[in-house]
């Protein structure tokens, strides 16, 4: 909460699931969640997801040099081969840089 | 979906609620998704909620000038008041343009 991502690289990914293969789903999902906070210029991660299977992730990072590595790390593309072959339905992607940022918290 | 929304402005919303006055909670959402859908410049959302009352609502702009207009617009400005008297715990807000969009869809 309340963080300025002002300059920070997001990658928003909105996607919609299949339902197949949950529990392959949720590991993978795990694991990559981990993977990706271990990498260089990482800084956050916001995500929801609904009961209809449909998900919002915004990953933050510090540039785009480092989403773009995290995008190539091979275990990383791997994992997305398997979602386009089993676990999503469609997804889509943007990548954008911040230019202003605002939080708000209850007094 | 397969929406390539490369040089448009996109407003990140993430919030939670705290539960109270659903109904009117409901009834401003879904005006204010009306009026924004008239607005100039208005590019579409994508937005999804869980049942712990968080949500992202990405909306999306033709530039940075009617994603502002649209904050300026005056019952928008009045309901966010309302939002923040009653509705939302906390949210977090972020502004970019977008630089690349992809999107795959299953064959």
């Amino acid at each position: 909460m309340a963080e300025d991502r002002s300059g920070q690289t997001v990658v928003m990914f909105i996607s919609e699931r299949t339902g197949t293969d949950p529990a392959g789903y949720a590991e993978a999902a795990a694991r990559m969640d981990a993977l990706a906070a271990q990498q260089p210029g990482y800084r956050g991660v916001d995500h929801v997801g609904n009961d209809q299977a449909q998900a919002i992730t915004l990953s933050y990072w510090a540039d785009e040099a480092s989403a773009v590595a995290w995008r190539k790390h091979p275990e990383h593309a791997e994992t997305r081969e398997a979602g386009r072959g089993r676990w999503y339905s469609w997804y889509m992607l943007h990548v954008a840089e911040i230019g202003r940022s605002y939080s708000w918290q209850r007094p």
